[in-house]
């Protein structure tokens, strides 16, 4: 029986919460998912702030409440360290947390301007100037982690809590239409194959309309 | 000899590099201080922004750069797990990185209209409401913390990475002549009090005008 719950919101438009569940997935923890209302303060707070928000996502374990997305990240890895959330290597686990940390306070013009939307596929979509700038560093991110410790994942043979923080990115990419290097998109696509992120957009995907009304508001 | 150094801008609005400098401290790493100019990007980017950058504060040790300030902050409890920065026990740790999280990426109207100015005060100063609802936070986790751990510090007898995360928050609170309960009141003393603060605060008087024209800008 699971004895973890992980609060979260939408999977169409949640990116916090899907951080938060892909961690989990990653850590192989068993948990059961718990959704706070379309019309609760915490899944505005998300979708239309786009920030991280103190309720989701949220994660209960035994008599352990954490919530934040990087502090449920660190748990997980406390909790099951052989699922290699964090590189083993002292300098690459720096630079992962690093490039976690400015994914968690950072890029607020992509947040904006691309919300995420796995629904939804917008060809030719025009992106903003200031925008374009927070491409351009996770772009730099990505292909600075991928040539220095050889792919297919940022930090080499298997998915961690940098591309967790990166994946919300990974769907707005293809949402976007955002035109990308062929290394970038082999990184795309390897997100997207992940099992759990298959899951997570399948969910997505038949998310009931009333969540839309969200929308609307951006 | 010091083989760490430590990126910084501005001693008197720079709340970040407070944040990472003092971590620096309560680790108690040999470091030597590097200045970006007043005129460097970075700067601007930390005080006008508001917000974490990459490239301050920085710190690189050895042959490892960390930036991201949460980042600095895991590094240095990995290289100086003796120091405290993060609780020993697992529960109340959970706890401090949810709350450094919140700080990391929230609070953002607080910092808009209470922007970190050491050397000013401003005796009766207005509070914005969307601010009053960041402080009100603040308070609330502060209560929380100073009750479930007994003080004085926020997770109990020694000063953690808690503290450095909501250090400037208390230079703010002062500046700004906040009025708050007597609980936390004497929370901010303490940390006022902290020799490292008392430290950063004097170096923060004497730093040279050219740099108030940023604060023109806000």
């Amino acid at each position: 029986m699971a004895n973890a719950v992980l609060t979260i919101s939408s999977k169409n438009y949640g990116s916090w919460s899907l951080r938060g569940w892909l961690l989990a997935k990653l850590a192989r923890l068993e948990f059961t998912e718990e959704f706070v209302s379309p019309d609760d303060p915490a899944m505005r707070a998300e979708i239309l702030l786009l920030s991280p928000s103190i309720l989701v996502p949220a994660l209960r374990h035994n008599d352990i409440k954490v919530w934040d997305t990087l502090a449920i990240g660190e748990y997980l890895n406390e909790i099951k360290p052989k699922a290699g959330l964090l590189p083993a290597d002292p300098k690459a686990r720096a630079h992962c947390r690093a490039i976690c940390g400015e994914m968690h306070s950072g890029f607020a013009s992509l947040r904006s301007a691309l919300p995420m939307n796995i629904k939804a596929h917008f060809p030719g979509f025009k992106v903003w100037s200031r925008a374009q700038g927070d491409i351009d560093r996770i772009v730099a991110i990505w292909s600075e982690c991928l040539a220095t410790y050889g792919g297919p994942y940022l930090f080499g043979k298997q998915p961690c809590m940098a591309d967790a923080m990166y994946a919300p990115v990974v769907t707005r990419f293809l949402t976007y239409d955002v035109a990308l290097d062929p290394v970038c998109a082999a990184y795309c696509q390897c997100i997207m194959a992940l099992p759990a992120m298959q899951e997570w957009v399948a969910q997505a995907q038949q998310e009931p309309d009333e969540i839309d009304e969200l929308d609307a508001e951006f």
